[in-house]
């Protein structure tokens, strides 16, 4: 095992104070980086996922060019369903599409769990040979969507804003989205113990559409299997839940015993910590879309946000990930902002 | 001057206490309904705003049909854009597209503060004719969308999940993005006095995209002029401010003195009542998604939200628009159960 250089990430995920404030970026391998675009090119999106050393050098470019305290690993939420039987198409400039969604019950017996060693393996072998390419420069974090937001797209078979065909299906047919959310946190748990034996230091939890969820829904269809998620985990690795928008429940994320909470730039950082008690590392909140300012603006903005998070574990992050028009010097701005702030 | 028969939703916003809640619909009159669809096949989007008799008889199908407390006036937000200059296409099943939006202070050149008698005439007609055809059944709302929401499309051109072009805007070229929202502001100031002197009971400022900006950014770049515009109506006029998802600013909302806040289904009302105070009317806030459950589940989280808002005055009401594939029965479900509550 490497002895990690920089280990701000986990030590602030540990409760522990220290010397500064780590940061990362959600989608932080992505378009935004011309070296990124040029592998997008010439590899199709699940080449870029399941080829290793792609998935790899992919991973590595923003730790080399921005600066950043951690790695996340390239991939894709929707592995997952892919794994347990579903066609995933990736349109370019679309987003998502899977043709043959999940519309009753017995859609569900064309899903199965998965082997994950079998399905996922690439996954693995790009976590272990990323962990190996970065030598214990930064810690490593590997992720997997929520099981909400994975029937989410299962359900409506393409991105939405409102997702209302997956609503609709838990509302009027609960126990056949019950059945669903629970093979998909049972095929999450294999998954992300597999990438923390693989090398993860961390895993996050995408639950991107929590926030399209009431707070009484929230608990119900999302928070109970992110509950199982991180109990069937937090002894192995490191957690972190990510609930976009769904600040409401902060307090019931934070009772599941995740290390670290995501929060969006629309709450206050006081109010998030006020709700989420004094405990748990708090991760965020930049809006992505002020990267697009001038560079003193993000310096000023950033400052601001980094004393609001002070005398509490807190990760340093946007609120949602990196537009793709983001210059590269705004980005390393944000990053090298935190890096030289002192409160 | 007609005498109202049911005035319910004017005394609630003006803090009475009331018999029973009133109840509308955001987008009550729309896809869901029939009658609306066939004249839908049968006009263009404009035809049926700029025709007085069409808005009118669709304005009160939703009275008629689903028997809602009050009508709103049938129209789009985008009208106002359109009257400063500026070209608005209605694309079927893509939503709107403003060929050639603001991106630099030349192009406030083209745009100008129109005389809303001239330009918006055709609204206030609809006004006169729907008020004297509902003959006092019901109030009539009138309504705008705030200036930030408005800029939100004529910046970015078309709809947007992020509006990040826009935003990008108002961070890079803060001096024309605040000439704009005044020029917005000024225009929508005298074409909501227009719509209450031509009838309107109520008027609503949808500010649907309001929840995109974080706290302080809503405060400058759209509280700002929401307040100059309640500050310019309330004295004429009820007034309802409904900025979807912007929860961390119903203290700053409720201080504008708008006698109504909207609120979504993401916030508990007892949060929203304790951030805005006890003396608002709040408006809200089922799940439009809800409405596609069975009957009894809709009756049942129906009664629920009555519960919740018990004590302080409250306007039944969606958390965002209806959906257009709800059966117009489930409508009158939710219409049903705030009429026959009682706690």
């Amino acid at each position: 095992m490497n002895i990690l250089k920089n280990d701000l990430l986990l030590r602030t995920l540990r409760g522990e104070t220290t010397e500064r404030t780590p940061v990362w970026m959600m989608r932080q391998a992505g378009r935004y980086l011309p070296d990124y675009m040029k592998l997008k090119e010439k590899y199709s999106f699940f080449e870029r996922c399941q080829n290793p050393e792609l998935a790899t050098a992919i991973t590595i470019q923003p730790v080399e060019q921005v600066g950043v305290d951690a790695a996340i690993i390239f991939s894709d939420i929707l592995v997952v369903p892919q794994a347990m039987g579903m066609e995933v198409q990736m349109v370019e400039g679309k987003g998502p599409f899977l043709p043959d969604p999940v519309r009753r019950i017995e859609d569900l017996d064309k899903l199965h769990l998965p082997d994950v060693e079998e399905k996922l393996g690439y996954v693995f072998d790009a976590l272990r040979l990323t962990k190996k390419t970065l030598d214990g420069r930064v810690p490593l974090i590997g992720f997997a969507g929520s099981p909400w937001t994975l029937l989410c797209y299962m359900v409506q078979g393409k991105g939405s804003k409102t997702f209302d065909e997956a609503k609709a299906f838990c509302y009027t047919q609960p126990e056949t989205a019950h059945r669903l959310l629970q093979m998909i946190t049972d095929t999450t748990i294999a998954y992300l113990k597999g990438q923390a034996k693989a090398g993860a230091d961390v895993v996050q939890i995408f639950d991107s559409w929590g926030g399209l969820l009431g707070p009484e829904d929230f608990e119900t269809i999302s928070l109970r299997y992110i509950r199982q998620i991180v109990a069937a985990l937090k002894e192995e690795v490191l957690t972190i839940v990510f609930a976009k928008g769904a600040w409401s429940s902060l307090e019931g994320m934070a009772a599941t015993g995740a290390h670290g909470l995501g929060i969006d730039w629309c709450i206050r950082p006081q109010m998030a910590r006020q709700l989420a008690g004094p405990k748990v590392a708090l991760q965020g909140n930049f809006d992505p879309a002020k990267l697009l300012s001038p560079i003193p603006v993000i310096r000023k903005e950033v400052t601001a946000m980094l004393d609001a998070f002070q005398g509490h574990p807190h990760i340093a992050n946007l609120g949602h990930g990196i537009l793709p028009d983001v210059p590269v010097d705004h980005a390393r701005a944000f990053v090298d902002t935190v890096k030289n702030y002192r409160p």
